[in-house]
């Protein structure tokens, strides 16, 4: 049995990041760039006009000037402004040429083709200079990072039109048990309805993978040697991997190609974990609890999933390390919790705020079969091994679950 | 000018839930419930075991049993469980008739027929009761609730197929401006390309809405009331807010059936943001600059998207209300900022975490038509009207800008 630090070095070693493909812009949201971005284009392309006002030259001090033209947005001026002139501009407007000033709107008086100026001119205080935002050549977005909508404005503002980046991988997910069925479709006597398939699919597809279903294998080694057939990056199997006679995924996996790496992590819910490479396809056999599947798919299948898109964790932001567990956050217990035994346990809680401090109270049942509880929490409370009694108060480690 | 609550109020105030469709169970994530939904059965459906061993009954104390069957998942034992008697037991097979107790394979000796057990019988302790988890007509999701990937798999369990959702509120975005041109598209004399639409669209695609590009208009009244045409639950206009000859949403809309409701927020960035109505669709006209227009949108459109998809906020969990600012949290800062003036500011920010304590830092650069620190940040700073200087170390209100 080894420790989840272990377990998750171990599967992080077993990836490498996968093929790419080209996504238009308007379709990178939440796709990892394969390569640098580099931005194609001065941004802004000229020194522009940040206010409404009159582009003058400052060494003319506070004396009228005289208009002779007009430089609105997407509009420059084509002349050059002289001694004693000025070009009426607009927010968004190119600074024109022999300009080095914008006296804003509010402080100009017109007469006529003249211009008075109510207070002093400010040198460049209204000018953003070419460049300011970034320069061609910089680059925009790294590789190895997970784009947000806010990259793709910055995306455009450099005029990308499209990135590599790494394609979905392909998880392919298999459901084992003779006592399930669809939801929906008539139950097996005393069947239960597959469950955990459909959240690991919406969780796979937020992490940016491509979730394929395998469908439900019945207690066979025969059947569920057919998993070896599936033509994906990596094999999921839900349920089969326990001790007893009816689990059988390692004694059918054993026909095939199958290398295990580990199985049984020192953990609660999930202690028969396993992971090893079918032929060259790595493949992680989940618990049958759905509350299991789930909780070891955010500390095992995530990171598996991430190593094969190239995520640097560096480009990840504090909350989406803290979410994935790369990151402790902390919070105070609202009742304490007993003494744990030599697994590392993950306990469903639900947050809470008070006068600026973040509270954590765990449900109090914690059966890895109870899916109602893990639906309503907001985060895991990590408990360590052989972490002592822990009273009202003290403050505890959390993975917050927002977002899947 | 109005405040940034006010208004957000009245927007807020402004927006009804919108139409209903109803949903695949396999396309529920993301989605937002217009009705309560209910188990179809019980969650297990019977008692079952949570272990491998055999099935007893408690009564007979420690003496041997005889073994009279077996009870895999999904293959239930077909008869009773008697005085002396027991059932071979798999995790997730069906409690046997006349069975009231479960011992684990590891306290298990077998000969033959017979089973002798090395530890006390423990009753009821290996048992999961029918209807744990749920009861049949268990409300599982309630209306309101924006559904995760965890609520899939709970829906599953209670044999959902579908839901009535509501639909994706239409959301059309127009970007006004003789400066722009798509990205890739050759630039308009001292031009620049269209940015915010981009990280717009994405944004409103996470919060659960349908994005509409109604493209690029010229800075002309006539082009610009084009917009009364389209057919949306809302409409945003990006740019033409400002007071300039050139910003010309408010005449050109004023041609149209077009009330205004407010027009400018004490606020920075975003300050000449514009809301009103067009004949019966909410307008929102957001200013020109890249990051006024993502900002506004995080403070004023995600309401309102959540507003027409009937988001009930009580079942938000607290990662999402604060990454909304519905909640505030807090964060210490890493450098001083200077004393603010009467409009409530949005720096944008990094966030780190040391010693158990989250800290952020804002950028030097706060320029609104700076994307690069957007794009950088992982936070916003709330700076309220009128804040005094705040020294190293001080508790400021953040707004965390994770998964978009």
């Amino acid at each position: 049995m080894i420790s989840v630090e272990e377990a998750q070095q171990r599967i992080a070693a077993a990836f490498r990041p996968i093929g790419t493909e080209t996504a238009d812009l308007a379709h990178l949201a939440g796709r990892v760039l394969a390569e640098d971005v580099r931005a194609q284009a001065d941004q802004p392309p000229a020194a522009i006009s940040s206010m409404d006002g009159c582009a003058v030259r400052a060494a003319d001090g506070d004396s009228p000037r005289r208009l002779i033209g007009e430089a609105p947005a997407g509009h420059p001026f084509k002349g050059k402004v002289g001694a004693g002139e000025a070009v009426r501009i607009f927010t968004g407007g190119v600074v024109p040429d022999g300009a080095d000033a914008i006296v804003i709107q509010e402080e100009v008086d017109r007469e006529g083709d003249t211009v008075h100026f109510n207070a002093g001119v400010a040198r460049a205080e209204y000018i953003r200079a070419a460049g300011l935002d970034f320069k061609a050549g910089d680059v925009l977005a790294p590789a190895g990072k997970r784009l947000t909508a806010r990259d793709l404005a910055l995306l455009a503002a450099g005029d990308i039109v499209s990135a590599r980046v790494r394609r979905r991988p392909r998880v392919a997910i298999a459901s084992i048990g003779d006592e399930l069925s669809r939801p929906g479709e008539p139950r097996r006597p005393g069947g239960i309805a597959a469950s955990s398939g459909y959240g690991l699919s919406a969780m796979i597809t937020a992490w940016g993978g491509a979730p394929c279903d395998f469908g439900i294998l019945p207690d066979t080694a025969q059947e569920i040697a057919t998993v070896a057939d599936v033509d994906a990056d990596m094999v999921v199997t839900l349920g089969g991997v326990s001790v007893g006679d009816h689990d059988l995924v390692q004694k059918a996996l054993g026909t095939r190609d199958f290398t295990l790496d580990f199985w049984k992590v020192a953990m609660r819910p999930g202690k028969p974990l396993i992971f090893g490479r079918l032929g060259t396809t790595p493949l992680l056999g989940m618990p049958g609890n759905p509350v299991s599947t789930l909780v070891c798919a955010i500390l095992f299948l995530r990171p598996a999933v991430d190593a094969m898109l190239g995520v640097d964790p560096g480009g990840c932001s504090l909350p989406a390390r803290l979410r994935c567990g790369c990151r402790a956050m902390t919070a105070r217990l609202k009742r304490p919790l007993a003494a744990s035994d030599a697994r590392q346990s993950y306990l469903r809680a639900r947050l809470s705020q008070e006068a600026g401090e973040t509270w954590v109270d765990a449900f109090d049942l914690q059966d890895s079969s109870v899916l109602s509880t893990l639906a309503q929490a907001d985060a895991l409370i990590v408990r360590p091994p052989d972490a002592p009694a822990a009273k009202l108060g003290d403050r505890v480690e959390v993975i917050p679950l927002d977002g899947y």
